[in-house]
């Protein structure tokens, strides 16, 4: 228990997010447990009900811990590689463990609802709801894109695409593929006319 | 065996593809057998056998008996009804029992990476590839859409956003949501100016 005493609070609670992802790859939502969460992770089961009430509560919290907030470069001259960019974040975070645990929520969604709002509530509204809108949104406010063009439909364009290529293909889309995701189809919706053979 | 006997070839049929269904939600793809099938579908395995060289051929022909073709409205005054149509088709088709199987399909692919081939192979692509393709296709070699638009990434918007709808709310796009998605997201892609609060 000596190594164990010596990890930093950071350090346990790396643990204990982690522990939780492997508890539910393992064992499934609805038999996650703060005992299995507690034996993975080296940590006092009384420590982890001081702080969290349930199981997925600690599931939610790595979620939220792992899930990249987009960004907009600062001036507001470059909507295309924003929006690029944005794309990127989502492919990106796809590869981390954190989005096979909510693979395993959505998939579970008609067992545990609750779980699945509280994913969305919790952690994909509080970072803008969908990659692309923070971009979309912050160049409308500005008066670079008319604001009526950026609805929920078209701030999903993207990330439905990219979801889309992995579910045909299995594997992420590649850099020409998000400038063309891009180029073809957002930024047509929000009223900047589609260029036949644009470069990317 | 007496109402066995009396099926026709077309009952018989239906009840072996029905079995191929129902084999795949019980047992799952690795285990699928014939004589499974044989036995959920009443038929002897020697008459599967010579028709049939595996499990998953009986699979993939029930999938493309009911997977739905996208057909294209006499003229080509209307463009998005035909696109709105198109979606419809593919709403439609989510409430099969095959879309299920389609699900399992491509959930296993990186164990069965050559069913999911043969499923793209032989019957997305054999059906139009995507739904909203054939009628952008048609349009655009009747010289009403420039053909240089239709790229892969835009005939993919459509079902993007209707598969991304089911997998944010668990439900199928309302009648409302598809226009919303043909007119905000399909149009402006292929040239068609996006318009701000044009009727559904």
């Amino acid at each position: 228990m000596n190594a164990r005493a010596r990890r930093s609070q950071e350090e346990m609670l790396a643990d204990i997010r982690a522990a939780a992802l492997a508890e539910l790859t393992e064992v499934g939502i609805g038999r996650m447990s703060m005992a299995g969460i507690a034996q993975r992770s080296g940590t006092a089961r009384t420590s982890l009900h001081r702080r969290w009430s349930s199981p997925t509560e600690i599931l939610l919290e790595a979620v939220e811990d792992s899930y990249p907030q987009e960004t907009v470069s600062p001036g507001l001259d470059d909507l295309r590689g924003d929006l690029i960019r944005a794309l990127e974040f989502l492919v990106d975070w796809t590869a981390t463990p954190t989005a096979r645990a909510v693979e395993s929520i959505l998939a579970e969604r008609a067992r545990h609802p609750e779980l699945a709002q509280a994913l969305y509530e919790r952690v994909f509204d509080q970072k803008g709801g969908r990659f692309t809108r923070t971009v979309l949104m912050h160049y409308a406010e500005h008066g670079y894109l008319d604001p009526a063009l950026v609805t929920d439909v078209v701030t999903d364009i993207g990330e439905a695409l990219v979801l889309k290529h992995f579910a045909d293909s299995g594997s992420p889309p590649d850099a020409v593929l998000l400038a063309r995701i891009v180029d073809e189809a957002v930024l047509p919706a929000v009223g900047v006319p589609p260029v036949v053979g644009r470069e990317s």
